[in-house]
């Protein structure tokens, strides 16, 4: 492959200088050591090693094996890393501190502490309500008070380009007197945009809306994989459990918020008025414009538009927390499937299937992609993320 | 408070050689210096210390700020460890390694990975179906084919003693146009039993039935504190968030997996035939025979039998698990409320006023003790589990 300098970045490259996310690599001839690294289009800059060279006062926290310390210095300290790294990237010189992203290994950027999922798109959870509970009103009467969420399984968070074992499970169709077992016939996917929580708070400190940006650090894609016959079986009346604990995948760069700026945009109109911890009508517009692709064995199969979702994600952080639940540095939230309200912009094979199928097949190869409008016409661009479905343990095809 | 030597058990103590739990603890010339404990009687034995006055070759993993590290190195360890601190606490000499229960401070033992909640308890979830969804069936079609559960909030776990804050949050009784904010109305507890996995399990390697005594290192008591007026507005249909995730309380102890086996049970009878991961028919007793005694301002309210869950722990852990979800060390879950068959023996307030309350008041002291049957007429204790209400930020009354 050619190597272009790192310098020159292909016009609307969407990890230009404006981008600038953290990622966590290792290079081949050190495969145990783990540095923080910032994409610069096709190239990782190794920002431990840059931050020595410039003498950074930040280069401890640059040379942790994980973006934890980085997360849990507060936003300060982001705003000066950042400003730091744009002038180590389009500086001259420092040519030694970039490795092209084809020859490094990407790893889980953050350690998660808490996961939860919310279920912020109306036309997902209108669309979803009427597949799973086709007598009922889609939208439960909660919907459009507050940002519905459940915790997920933090230990199954794993890194984009991570294989996708299918998950075996209890399901029953209503015409069966008992459920079997098996490899689940129905696996499905989630594109979602996840928030990665930096500064902590401790109990009963609620985060306001207006502190959003004080303890939220980045943004990253986030394929919640579901096994749609799993859940549908399991999950009255506590939620889903098995149906998503084997796998969710994130992005191996977290994108700062701080790159979003030019891409705020407000919400959606709201149906009922908000509680006041809720209630964003005067505050900056929580809504992002990131434009979402899937596509599935190369083939885009969806745009569903960030833009469109309900309930935002300074929302989901003061609802979170409004009941006194501490904040930890890790913890992780994504927004629930982004699905917008034509028929080829839904992010899952539920909705733009509806319902009936197909669901992803064993080979099948699962990419998410996104950017936002940037200042001066420049992209913001989130790192992709992909998967590939394996089969279960002694199921493969012989 | 008089001291007896720590050689010199009362008769019928239930934390005696055979019981041995493993705790945090700090000293008041130490605050800052978390050591492993182990109760015996009303004395801390400092298990450092005494490792290193005895050579043992667990002294390092003893040595350690929490139990995670003797929590991942596994059954054969487990034993070996358990073997020597019997011989520890029995033998002459050492006193000086014993401090006074009262004149430690006890810390959460060990860092929680994921938490799950499960709902094992037949009698529990008919008596909360028929109050949360009195025009169903009290039990989904779901509860006897397998162990419902969801995760909870890993980073609210709290040691016994932490206040619990009332929480704040959404309550809409059916009668109102709209819901309201404030502190929870009907702060419950529920009383359950919670088991600390050790050794950790990749992904895609489901634990088996036979398998639940590698893992699983030790029990212990959990109050799983909730806001049930919170609970029924947001659960439906992803289930409980803000409702239990404000806090909940574990024991400072981890009583050994090992200490119950005079106490094995056999599960109630099974409805259905399970499916083959699930079905514990041919193996060892699954039940464990604890008997949990609840106390509000120390007056006993309930004495819940751990007996009578549907679901044994080991059944729990292969369900949660069969999906190809990983282990780590250091998750945690917990069996869900326990309630027997009586009116005195249900393990929350919910269900032991029918829904009607009064529920928990500013002030309340609510404790949960328990203990098994062990060899030769001894008892196996685990430590209790005590939290105080504490009145909501900024509505404490004049």
């Amino acid at each position: 492959m050619p190597q272009q300098s790192p310098r020159e970045l292909p016009e609307g490259d969407p990890f230009g200088a404006d981008t600038l996310p953290y990622g966590v690599f290792t290079t081949p001839d050190a495969p145990e050591r783990r540095r923080i690294g910032v994409r610069y289009g096709a190239y990782v800059l190794d920002a431990a090693a840059a931050a020595a060279a410039h003498g950074s006062a930040h280069t401890a926290l640059l040379t942790a094996p994980t973006l934890n310390p980085l997360l849990a210095a507060g936003r300060p300290v982001w705003q000066a890393v950042r400003a730091e790294v744009r002038t180590w990237v389009t500086a001259d010189g420092g040519a030694e501190h970039f490795h092209p992203l084809e020859g490094v290994t990407l790893h889980l950027p953050f350690e998660v502490a808490d996961y939860v999922d919310f279920y912020a798109s109306e036309h997902h959870a209108t669309n979803v309500g009427r597949i799973f509970r086709p007598d009922s009103e889609p939208l439960t009467p909660n919907w459009k008070h507050l940002p519905i969420g459940y915790h997920g399984r933090a230990g199954t968070v794993v890194v984009s380009g991570t294989d996708v074992v299918r998950p075996q499970g209890q399901r029953k169709a209503p015409a069966d007197a008992r459920p079997s077992f098996g490899p689940s016939l129905r696996l499905d996917i989630e594109a979602e945009v996840g928030f990665v929580v930096g500064a902590p708070a401790p109990a009963n400190t609620p985060v306001a809306l207006a502190d959003f940006r004080e303890h939220v650090f980045g943004v990253c894609l986030v394929n919640d994989w579901s096994a749609r016959d799993v859940q549908a079986w399991e999950y009255v009346p506590l939620g889903p459990f098995l149906g998503k604990s084997f796998a969710t995948s994130v992005s191996a760069w977290i994108t700062p918020l701080d790159a979003f700026d030019a891409a705020r945009t407000a919400p959606p109109e709201r149906t009922f008025p908000l509680l006041p911890y809720l209630d964003d009508s005067g505050a900056e517009p929580g809504g992002i414009d990131l434009r979402i692709e899937v596509a599935i064995n190369g083939e885009t199969v969806s745009r569903p538009p960030f833009a469109s979702m309900y309930w935002t994600a300074a929302q989901q952080l003061a609802h979170m927390t409004v009941n006194g639940a501490s904040l930890r540095t890790g913890d992780f939230y994504a927004s629930g499937t982004v699905s917008g309200p034509d028929p080829d912009q839904r992010g899952c094979l539920l909705e733009l299937t509806e319902g009936k199928g197909p669901y992803l097949a064993d080979g099948d190869v699962v990419t998410l992609t996104a950017w936002a409008p940037g200042p001066a016409g420049a992209r913001i661009g989130l790192g992709e993320v992909t998967g590939r479905i394996v089969p279960a343990p002694g199921t493969a095809a012989p």
